[in-house]
């Protein structure tokens, strides 16, 4: 059976639990950020100020970064329902989970700023909606009970909220009549002196709030599920739940409303769940949501904060489902990663930079602002560290302590595209104080020592040395002896020294210039001689110098990263890149899109590392990893290769055909870092989504349909106008918002050599729109080939 | 209901999964510890070297020490068996987890080095029994399927072994032809190269082997779970499983035996569990285990390993159910802490010397060889550090980092036992050279530097400072500016010096012996002078000079430790004892044995620090603290309150009245490390066990047993006999063990005014056994008052 989705406008609809069982979206606010599955599980974090929880798994869990994939289980935290008929004792559950029951109707409904589900079983209609403020951790919680049965019905209904395992040293929870609600309480288990002072202000509380009083209630979990189990609790059984308080015990969050509902009669309830320190906390949350009628004012501001997060372009092509995505979904998904980096406090360095880069189409003020930011951590020898602090109190973690080599590289890379669209120079006069210190430099002179420090972190054959990692993903093994090169990183230095040689000489810094075009070709040049491996480029040499991701290996033979990048820095001729592109077709194609490496590593290699750790077609070993086929992709619309980019960037989005659509359970809502590859090797998983929604890809997808398939591209003179439409396009159009100007432009196919602009009605000479005018709408009209 | 129990020499047996569904017991060999609870949920450890595990549960878990009062749910790990009528579709699982049908016989069954169940339902009899192998990590399961119906039956068994979540990064599980059996493997996470080599020969892989090929076959979690769940698993529901290998899904070992059963007939599997580091380990314990019929042989040899647990006394009171205990399950918990340390690389120190001094009456060797290894790692200042490192690659955890200042104390107090036992004063010539250094004392220098240490370590006032923290529980906030000292343990040093000047005397150092004597009345002086507060003693003054532990307070008014140990320390005068004991009977006593303090501290008390972290009446805020009650005991025992002794150690070891014992949900296989406590404040959760047999209470209830209740203490000249039964005992006997000599003593009460002892029918003139010869055996008939 085929999934029915639904996509209307800025909601998509999902009109079965159980077909895309994975299925889920996000909200998110500046404090906050939760994932919901179609079946009621859900993950949220918030930030205290490191990512904290307050909704747990029934066990102790270990605190990590979102995982890929989330296994989810019976007692997973979630927000489940239970309706009981207290005629016939039926009981089922919205919006599916823990009872599973054959429900009537059903439909998942993601939206910009909500979650909501309307199902109907028993003759029972039931809705529920979630959404966030804007900046607050607190979730709001709408229940909807309607009889539909056609008589007259008498029921209970049980907001069922587990809290699980809150600490092994101290927790609680009581229904608190004077807040209106359960609090469950917890302590951080044992500290070092030190740590208690850091952490004696954390918010140690769970509340759920409701704004109708209950007929009872139970925050005891093993009371409330007792010997029928979650799917049919012991506490659902009985007429009444036992008001009990637990002490120790698993605190949840059980409500019983009974009620009679005539024919057609609804009932609203409405309820608030998050953390807080204290009691003064919950109750102020609660006079503040509750005052607000059907939470209207708070969802419409929350609205607002999200509707931010419109891009610079509107898309209308052939392709339906690809504009909705690219004209809703996609910028929601950018702008979630610029305004609030992933909720962390110390952002990989490559990602906080990236995740900026998204923001060039939103608010580029932020992406300036965050440039200088990062650049104020550089170190003195010219070295950016492996991740930003974004507070003065935010620590390195594990990842952030092992030494990467790739960091420099980021900066030319991604303020090409702020410098496209903003025409900014002026950023690199600004002065940048030191982090934690007084000394300051400019912009420019930050980032002309950041590239000298890449450039000489070479070997004696001139190739960039790897450490312990570069980037996606770091094999840290490779150079951990110090001797180890990187093939992509040599590479990306070309690329990055190219386009800051090139920035350079628009500053009129012409012997900076010269110096880095000069030592980009003397990285292409040991590339080509050492890398370079017959029909693809490695992926490196190590620190025993052995070359790998090549012909002679049996697993990881060819890399992506090293193709796309050999095209991005100019290090492949046109024979080359033939070959490459021909091999990448033949060895990491799938019909989910361009693998990352292949054959993927079924076992250890100890001389690469950390890649072969992963598991095959999962995460980087051998995955359609996301931000590495975007560089492809972008790579590729460089080379002019339109129909391969579009086709791949396609597959990204949405799937070649539905039926792929359903197997990655995967409605189009976001890009996830990964689908499974190992697409030769393991066909049974190949096309799995991780469901993960952090992920460096979504700012590049956008910048290749801006530049790439719309070749709408900021220059220092204007718009440069050169549409790379798929070859079974005839026609697209997209509004365009640049440097303050409106761009209607329509693209046609017709009979013409080469792209042939008019604006207004006038012929343009060349394609490049110059003099634009802010406030001002052009109307522009491209015929193509 | 109550639950029936039924104790058959050395097995316990518990009739029902539900009147006491956390009933548990335990197995261990010296690389292992497995916990399984009636229901069929389980913990399980090994060592390598760190504590790690093989079966997980089924998210992200925080690697910690074991849970009290672990809380259980329906994907915790386990070890399940389903159960098909082939002809209805009936489904029920053995032990009781996850269907939880109603069982028409069940039967738990505990025993010394087994764990089984038989339980009967639909007309099957299903048998299952746990053992262990002495000294490797593998689980020997059986399983006997048996049809009782009367009538032929077509059945399919499922033994169901979920393997959990692994590892985010790499995970998997295959069905293995050529092993015979599941094998699935993980990788350990993202790692620095430093924490690469040291990981990489941990044991990754987990396999479940088979002595017989299934029907067929699942190892991915949610395809075998399916829509039915886990109490009505879709692969249970089909007739055939899917022969599915996990693929980065959440690996599981599930295998279907689909079987005929003519009436009374019988079919008998075995599998195996554990972790291995690759396929040829694997193979070699299928060989070595499925090539000993019926696991005979192992089964026998790790009897024998268990039984040389057997303690140094045999008990034969009015008390059945104490008899029992002491003689079988008491030496086995015993021998449990001092032959594997709880099985960790660091033990506490406190823990370790007290776990060390349980095998005086096993293993007087181990005692001795423990404390010299511990002395080894005496500080330059003579300080002992908080932590015993057992090899040379392990490290100091987290807890042990925090400062404590007791750890001289445990050295005299626990070596008193081993000298009374075995006379053996010659341990104190013997040179310890320092643990990673070449620094040599003997072990009487270096216990003599600890003590004057800790005398040293005092504010003004001449009181112990506390630091960070002493014992039971640690109060990391009192003294952690330098200045906060601690009442308990300056009684505790008093107590220490005490002994160790006797022993100092008994030595011939004279000079020594009045120095600590000397030393050890300044400390009970100004415990007199700053800690009596009137009717009791407090706990110890803050750095803010706040004493605390006072009838001021209105939480925290009376810590136990104290009392007990000015008793101990003869801090207390006649007068001054009398109030204590009656506050103590006041204020402390409940029907579940005696807390450690009350009122529970309900909330945070900045200037005390970690106890009032905890949950009232959990752990050790108010707890009945079995460590700390038991030293209260003994106490008492040494005071001559003969009764009220008796009392509170009975209820420690089966609680007050069957009624209590059943909410407790206890077998008296062990003693756990805490009863709640909070017994004014938490009436509903009194009482409970923390089901935690990880306790330094446990040898000095042995010691209680034989030097209190049955007088049986060792002396210098011999064995010193003063029985102190309880007033409503008319008599009791023993056999004793003791310095290579049997003693079979019987004991009546007696028209006599004090204690007569005669030895094979001669009159002693005094109560102390002279000149014992080793192989020989005493007839000893003692009369008492």
């Amino acid at each position: 059976m085929l999934i029915t989705t639904k996509q209307n406008g800025e909601r998509v609809e999902l009109l079965s639990p159980t077909e895309m069982p994975k299925a889920s979206g996000f909200l998110w606010n500046k404090q906050m950020m939760i994932q919901v599955n179609c079946r009621g599980y859900a993950t949220a974090q918030f930030m205290q100020p490191e990512p904290a929880k307050y909704m747990h798994a029934p066990n102790l869990e270990a605190k990590s970064f979102m995982q890929p994939e989330q296994p989810y289980f019976a007692h997973h935290p979630g927000r489940f329902f239970y309706i009981k008929d207290e005629e016939t004792g039926e009981i089922f559950s919205a919006p599916y989970e823990p009872v599973r029951a054959k429900l009537d109707q059903y439909c998942f409904s993601l939206g910009q700023s909500d979650i909501q589900w309307q199902i109907e079983h028993l003759g029972i209609e039931v809705e529920l909606c979630l959404s966030l403020p804007e900046d607050d951790v607190v979730e709001l919680w709408q229940l909807k009970v309607k009889n539909v049965s056609g008589r007259a019905r008498k029921l209970s209904v049980y907001p069922y909220f587990p809290i699980g395992y809150m600490s092994w040293m101290n927790q609680s929870a009581k229904y608190r009549q004077d807040l209106g609600g359960v609090v469950a309480s917890c302590i951080t288990p044992y500290q070092k002196v030190a740590d208690y002072f850091k952490n004696k202000d954390l918010k140690d509380k769970t509340f759920f709030l409701h704004d109708r009083a209950p007929t009872s209630y139970e925050t005891i979990r093993e009371v409330f599920e007792g010997e029928g189990g979650l799917h049919n609790p012991t506490g659902v059984q009985q007429s009444r739940l036992d008001n009990g308080d637990a002490l120790y015990e698993t605190p949840t969050a059980a409500l019983q409303y009974q009620m009679v509902l005539d024919t057609d009669q609804q009932e609203n309830y409405r309820f608030l769940l998050g953390p807080a320190f204290d009691d003064a906390e919950i109750a102020n949350k609660r006079d503040r949501y509750f005052a607000d009628t059907d939470f209207a004012n708070t969802k419409e501001k929350y609205a607002a904060y999200v509707a931010q997060g419109k891009g610079s372009i509107e898309i209308n092509t052939p392709d339906t489902q690809l504009n909705e995505f690219v004209n809703s979904w996609l910028p929601r998904q950018m702008f979630y990663h610029g305004d609030v980096n992933r909720l962390s406090t110390d952002p990989q360095t490559r990602n906080y930079i990236q995740d900026a880069m998204g923001m060039v189409y939103i608010k580029p003020d932020v992406t300036r602002a965050a440039f200088l930011h990062a650049l104020a951590q550089q170190e003195e020898s010219g070295a950016i560290p492996d991740g930003i602090l974004l507070t003065e109190e935010a620590e390195l973690k594990y990842i952030n302590q092992i030494p990467h080599t790739d960091h420099c590289i980021w900066f030319p890379v991604c303020l090409r595209a702020y410098l496209d669209e903003t025409n900014d120079y002026a950023i690199f006069d600004q002065p940048v104080q030191q982090f934690k210190g007084t000394e300051s430099k400019t912009a420019f002179e930050r980032i002309t020592n950041a590239m000298r420090w890449l450039f000489n972190e070479r070997d004696r054959r001139g190739l960039s040395y790897i450490a312990q990692g570069d980037w996606c993903d770091p094999m840290n093994m490779v150079g951990y002896k110090g001797k180890g090169v990187s093939g992509w990183l040599s590479m990306a230095a070309a690329y990055a020294l190219n386009i800051w040689s090139d920035i350079c000489k628009q500053l009129g810094e012409n012997e900076l210039s010269a110096e880095f075009k000069s030592n980009a070709e003397a990285l292409n040049e040991a590339v080509n001689k050492h890398i370079w491996d017959g029909d693809w480029y490695a992926r490196g040499i190590t620190d025993d110098d052995v070359v790998f991701g090549t012909s002679k290996d049996e697993e990881g033979r060819i890399f992506l990263n090293p193709q796309s990048w050999a095209i991005l820095a100019n290090t492949a001729d046109a024979e080359k890149r033939q070959k490459m592109i021909q091999q990448v077709e033949q060895q990491l194609e799938t019909p989910y899109g361009v693998m990352m490496l292949a054959p993927s590593f079924t076992g250890m290699r100890d001389d690469v590392g950390r890649v072969t750790q992963k598991h095959p077609g999962s995460a980087e070993n051998g995955s359609v990893y996301n931000h590495a086929a975007i560089f492809y992709i972008f790579s590729l619309y460089q080379a002019g290769e339109t129909d391969r980019a579009f086709k791949l960037m396609s597959q990204m989005l949405t799937g070649p055909d539905e039926a792929d659509y359903v197997q990655r359970g995967q409605l189009p809502v976001f890009i996830p870092n990964y689908y499974r590859g190992a697409y030769y090797q393991f066909p049974r998983t190949a096309g799995r989504s991780s469901q993960l929604f952090n992920t460096g890809t979504v700012s590049w997808v956008y910048r290749c349909i801006v530049e790439g398939l719309y070749g709408l591209k900021g220059t220092e003179r204007g718009l440069s106008i050169e549409p790379q439409l798929p070859a079974d396009w005839d026609n697209a159009s997209a509004v365009r918002s640049f440097r303050g100007a409106t761009f209607e432009v329509t693209i046609e196919r017709a009979d013409v050599t080469q792209t042939e602009v008019s604006v207004d009605g006038v012929p343009l000479s060349s394609n490049i729109l110059e003099d634009i005018e802010a406030g001002k709408t052009y109307k522009v009209k491209v015929l193509i080939a």
